[in-house]
């Protein structure tokens, strides 16, 4: 996401504990305390400025929500979301997913959401993709069984790619809309990134799967 | 496929026993006597015209292809096309894609092509979807150890179902193109209807899948 850097981002994170997570090493295990309740956990991997995450914890209050972000100059402005919204169930993490195995103990995560992923189109930045299969194994070390992957984006490629990798990893296909916002699904929560890609007209795609136990 | 009836086509499939075959049931087992090599068989389930499999018997001489069609008055069309070449490796039957179990034997088919098969959009017609868990498995029943199910449609709809029918049926995706035409693909025959679809600007959707021993 090209956004302005922006120096202050660190220690406004660190000024909002309770909604920004600033040793999420020492969470690993303990997400019920932490949320005070023992509500399944739902990830989404690069939220971006929050949009998703905190319109999904505002309609799903039994659920529990927590956003990866790698870059603090983006995560800032998902930060604002939540303490303007004053949301009991949506955290975010400024960390990469590379590491998310020390952030959560197996199990603690029911459902991991991908949304507008960076599509990396050259075969040789094919490890960066986050539906790469180093990325599928640790999604399921987090996973409990039969956690799912839902996943949106306008890209393509990067829609083809998943499809296989997914398939070939080992998941199972619960759905796939090639045309989301014209599938008559319901419920759809909007990413910066769909609203921009959409109103420029580009079809969305989207599908929901789920690792065999 | 809309097509005017024509009373004689059976007269006509019935002068050509060498293309088009005449007592399916007595050839099972029997494909490699039949075509007198051990070439790999591949077939088309719903042939239509025979553009497909006889540009494919031409493209490919070392594999041999059988066109299945349940319209006589379609099929007669693919015979024209197949008299024409004069192709040793390609033949086509009157029959229907629900009996394939009578006329072919455990292995003996390597690969399914679906080109273009009838969507039945309707949920009450699932059961009719070439790509319907019961069709999987009869395919499955003729196909050997890894066979495969290559399949390519203009139809969204049958194309988000069979992909999940596909993978919840356990089957592995080896390829998706969601837009076969721009996709770089090399040595796509035409089928009929994509001739008639692509030309109207439609999209074009293909994947290849396979089983799991
Ligand atoms: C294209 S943006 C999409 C943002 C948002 N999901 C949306 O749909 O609008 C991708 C985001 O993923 C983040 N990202 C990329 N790789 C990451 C990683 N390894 N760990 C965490 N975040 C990552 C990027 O910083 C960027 O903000
Ligand atoms: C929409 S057409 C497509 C024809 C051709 N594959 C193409 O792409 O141009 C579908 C064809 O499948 C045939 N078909 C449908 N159900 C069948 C079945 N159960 N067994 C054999 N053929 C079938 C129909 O008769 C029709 O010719």
């Amino acid at each position: 996401m090209r956004t302005r850097n922006k120096p202050w981002a660190k220690d406004r994170l660190a000024q909002y504990p309770q909604y920004a997570i600033a040793s999420p090493e020492e969470c690993r295990g303990k997400w019920a305390s932490i949320f005070g309740n023992d509500h399944p956990i739902h990830i989404e991997v690069g939220t971006g400025k929050g949009s998703f995450i905190t319109g999904m914890a505002k309609a799903h209050p039994d659920i529990n929500y927590i956003g990866i972000e790698l870059s603090e100059s983006v995560i800032v402005t998902a930060l604002d979301r939540i303490i303007e919204a004053e949301l009991p169930n949506v955290k975010v993490m400024n960390v990469d997913a590379n590491d998310l195995e020390q952030f959560f103990a197996k199990s603690e995560v029911e459902r991991v959401y991908l949304n507008f992923s960076d599509p990396w189109p050259k075969t040789r930045h094919e490890k960066r993709r986050l539906t790469f299969k180093s990325f599928l194994k640790i999604y399921e070390n987090i996973l409990r069984d039969n956690g799912e992957i839902h996943f949106k984006t306008d890209n393509q490629g990067l829609f083809e790619y998943s499809l296989t990798s997914l398939s070939q990893y080992g998941m199972t296909l619960l759905y796939v809309s090639l045309d989301l916002h014209k599938s008559g699904y319901e419920g759809n929560i909007m990413t910066e990134y769909e609203k921009k890609f959409s109103e420029k007209g580009s079809r969305i795609y989207r599908l929901e799967a789920k690792y065999n136990a």
